[in-house]
């Protein structure tokens, strides 16, 4: 059988690694051998991604010692104590510092395996195989992993790269049309901070995206890991632009902890995060009505949410928003738009109208 | 006050930093302004130090918000529930990412405030602080910092450099003998793997540095120091001769290990891993008996146990060893003498002589 593999490298120098980018890869040994340096593999997956495609990758890791830990599946379980169980499972087995960790599921699993590679021995080989199109276009590229704690999002963690990054596009045909709504939030994203050419490919083919057309997809892909790429090499830390990333981010871990974890998924809380990001850029004056209603449009034919649930009122949001990473020092550091296309990173912008997107989005505090 | 203050320099590219050593340090402001960032510290110290310094440490702060956390004292709370109310107290404080944490005691209070610092929102600026001989002439330099496991110590970590160290050497006078005996192990260490004539110096001074003679200790710190950093900067992340640091370690953490945390101080147990170390090497015939005479005598004079406690026997000691972090699927790997003064990482040598040295060391299995 004839397979395309597109393969993108991330460029980070000695910390550089490939994307494999195409269908039928999971059980494709010639991929996984040469990222792989000792004998021991321990695959990270949950109960979800375990049924389908634990056996493929499996299959391809003939002659290696592989044992598995299969984690509950869903935001909620991405806490330490969690965590802990793939730990406790490396020590069991005995894991060498020439092992290697396989996370197999969405972003969580990614997070939490990519977590525990980097601090196991203070940091073992990773081998990153994204199922869903949000970790697939967002958490293969960047590096960033780790776990939630009860008052923040990803508040425990570390910037950790893997040695290769392993997207198979057949495992899109399983996924829920939730999970691909949400993936498709991360994918609009890339297009809104400075890809205004892609944000226009998705209006005239969001259609077929959500018909999960494998040529399609497969090429949304690639752009959006494109973009994520340069972003990334340009500011692997996040002392700077990368930041821009979080676009929809700061109103979207608000509303995930206020709902709790597991609730909405990452990604349909950024997709409401990016209305509420673009209704402030317009009451700024940065955007205009219109280029605002393009990007409401685009979400809601993505099939994600547009507002916050009513339990969330605007006092509450801002409260949330006030313990995310971004706010430096008690000010409040936004991704907006200052045209269709492009964002700024800033906390130069009058309060009055983040309260009056608050105002428009949280139902009013009693 | 004139001070005489030593600043080291470790170079590791742009994550070098400086190590000031020197009397009168812990309450001078301007060695700290240089390398704080943000206007949020927070302490994190214990039970024993806290009385003795933590006022000393504030007074130089004047102006930050700087917020305390004070851990129970001992190898056995280097845990990672205890390491949690790090990153809770952080949290709670709602700290930002510019924020440093600085870590105010010894090897146990500076290995877990390093990786809180090294996992708060994936990194913040981390001080260090050394109290102790034993952390002053390790901790301070190298960047490793984790917790243990009950299946292993230090298995859950990161390498993270602080952006300086501050070793004040008033902070001696107030040490247990069995504190300053614990530190001189890791003194005699850096003699014995590749820096002869600092032996030597360490046969001729022993008595002085016994008796806290403040220019002999500073002395031995600055050697131990440099000694340390040439090792590090050749190979920051251990993949080769940076293993060379671990001469005793992989018996001394079988007996740390066999006997509970806390019960044995790391550096008693690296002194009687050193002797261990010897033995075999002698047994190998790569160390002759009189050199090995010498290294027991110095152990002996600094004041440190000579043999692991008679409930450890050799088969327990043998199986505790296997799980070490520098187990290399399954061959026990070690640092081993072939001379006075110089070490080597070996895996290739005589499992018999090993039980032979278990034999000798370990009460015989009945």
């Amino acid at each position: 059988m004839t397979k395309h593999v597109c393969t993108l490298k991330v460029d980070l120098a000695e910390r550089s690694y490939p994307i494999y980018i195409g269908s039928n890869l999971l059980a494709d040994s010639t991929i996984y051998r040469p990222h792989i340096h000792g004998q021991q593999i321990l695959i990270v997956t949950n109960t979800t991604v375990a049924p389908l495609y634990l056996a493929a990758v499996k299959s391809a890791l003939d002659g290696y010692q592989v044992e598995t830990v299969i984690l509950p599946d869903g935001e909620q379980y991405k806490t330490l104590s969690v965590w802990q169980t793939i730990i406790d499972s490396l020590l069991e087995n005995r894991f060498d510092r020439r092992c290697t960790v396989i996370g197999l599921g969405g972003g969580v699993i990614g997070d939490m395996a990519g977590f525990a590679a980097a601090c196991y021995q203070r940091g073992v080989y990773f081998i990153q195989i994204p199922t869903t199109l949000l970790a697939q276009v967002d958490s293969s590229v960047g590096g960033k992993t780790g776990v939630n704690h009860p008052l923040g999002k990803n508040m425990i963690g570390a910037f950790y790269q893997p040695q290769c990054v392993i997207a198979d596009i057949d495992t899109l045909g399983t996924l829920e049309d939730r999970q691909l709504s949400a993936g498709l939030a991360e994918v609009i994203k890339y297009g809104l901070i400075g890809d205004p050419d892609f944000f226009q490919w998705l209006e005239n083919n969001m259609e077929g995206l959500m018909g999960r057309d494998q040529s399609l997809l497969s090429y949304a892909i690639e752009r959006s890991c494109n973009d994520k790429a340069a972003v990334v090499a340009a500011d692997e830390r996040e002392a700077g632009n990368r930041a821009l990333l979080n676009l929809g981010h700061t109103f979207g871990h608000a509303i995930e902890t206020g709902v709790g974890y597991g609730e909405w998924l990452h990604g349909e809380a950024v997709g409401t995060g990016i209305c509420m990001a673009a209704d402030l850029s317009r009451r700024l004056g940065w955007l205009n009505a219109e280029c605002q209603q393009r990007i409401e449009q685009l979400i809601k034919r993505a099939g994600l949410p547009m507002h916050p649930p009513a339990a969330l009122n605007s006092d509450r949001l801002l409260e949330l928003m006030s313990v995310d990473k971004k706010v430096l020092a008690s000010r409040i550091r936004l991704v907006l738009m200052n045209q269709l296309g492009f964002s700024v990173v800033t906390d130069d912008f009058d309060p009055e109208a983040l309260k009056g997107t608050l105002n428009e989005y949280g139902r009013a505090a009693s």
